[in-house]
């Protein structure tokens, strides 16, 4: 599907309809990406008033999924969308779950932040998290830019950064299982600290998932539980 | 919206494939349900190959959720279907979202119960473990028949039964800080625990899930991200 095909419609009421609807998935996920790097900055500076804001801003991310939801299904009844614009709201569908989640991962973050705020800081400041976290929030950013250009090529290189976060997060486990044993008087916040790099873990993932629905949606092909380099395969063949 | 009036539609082959549809969904939560059970079941025996196959059925899961996807992309594209039909296939792909994942936690568990099978097997066999996982194994199938069966009222007592989850959740994580404070060489076993303990509640939760997606299936209603309270109130108001 070209990006052309999208939104071409006789009903230039449609065409503005399906505008909108992308236009509000990109909302949601710029909220998202909001609440990663609060949370994230929260946990880094100790700031309790931050890590607050995004616990108590959790609720404007589950109503807009709710709320982009309900438009996709009076699409579907009202429109009776077919072939790409069909597949567009099913990428939605998906595409909002993933985000909503990754709320619900910046969420527990921000409950880390705020437990870990009392805790003695560690000299580096969480450093090893702060990394972690940027590089989730960009993968985020660059999901929903290929998103929106309907860019399978950037899609497939977040899928790729995936890799990276996973070993990060591996290393950061390692250490502090390391550093629990050495000194068992840190395993609470040993603990706290794994699982803030277990919720940024999870936001890449959830991140792929978007890039793959990109696939879906241009390419018309489900790349969902298969390699990457299957995935790379199936998205660069010729329609 | 009355169970009678889902497939009953003037086209005998409409009928045919939404009640298909219900068919494999149910179908692919019984394979899920399963998938649980062998995964507990391996912990709990030290049983590696179990474990194995387990890790290995995976894919079979995933087969199932990309297959069924296709299937309502066809139905909308085909039929259009409007109403109850239409909430039914968005029920549909949300479910199976939260059934693969489950499958994934089943794996994470099996994974566990791998790694666990070479150390040390503590007096209890890990009993803690086990009644959470026939808990949550329990739940899904409740939920499960809920759906089949369009039961509001079903759905809304398997959502009550996540709290009790969390609570068993919550005692485990408490227990495990505990023992690993007082003996550190137990860090690296317990976390394992851990980690098994949070993939069953998180089973839990989309559990809890799919009763919501029954409940807006039956009421045309979305009733995620309030409190059970409100969940009840909204589920058992006339139409």
């Amino acid at each position: 599907m070209e990006k052309s095909d999208i939104g071409h419609h006789i009903s230039q009421q449609y065409n503005e309809e399906l505008e909108e609807l992308r236009n509000r998935v990109l909302a949601m996920g710029g909220l998202v990406e909001k609440q990663i790097a609060d949370a994230v900055g929260a946990l880094y500076e100790g700031d309790i008033e931050l890590a607050d804001h995004v616990i108590t801003s959790d609720y404007q991310v589950n109503a807009m999924e709710v709320n982009i939801d309900e438009e996709c299904t009076l699409i579907l009844a009202r429109r009776q969308p077919a072939a790409g614009d069909l597949r567009l709201i099913v990428a939605v569908i998906k595409t909002i779950t993933d985000l909503e989640r990754i709320g619900d991962q910046a969420e527990k973050v921000a409950h880390m932040a705020l437990r870990l705020a009392d805790a003695e800081r560690p000299k580096n400041g969480y450093l090893e998290l702060r990394n972690m976290g940027k590089q989730v929030k960009e993968m985020l950013h660059k999901a929903l830019d290929a998103y929106a250009r309907l860019d399978v090529e950037a899609a497939l290189n977040v899928a790729h950064e995936d890799l990276n976060v996973d070993s990060q997060y591996e290393a950061i486990m390692r250490q502090r299982i390391t550093h629990m044993m050495e000194d068992p008087r840190s395993i609470a916040r040993s603990l706290d600290v794994m699982w803030a790099a277990r919720a940024l873990e999870r936001i890449g993932d959830h991140s792929r998932n978007i890039c793959e629905y990109v696939i879906y949606l241009v390419k018309g092909k489900d790349v969902r539980h298969i390699s990457l380099k299957q995935m790379e395969q199936t998205a660069m063949e010729e329609d």
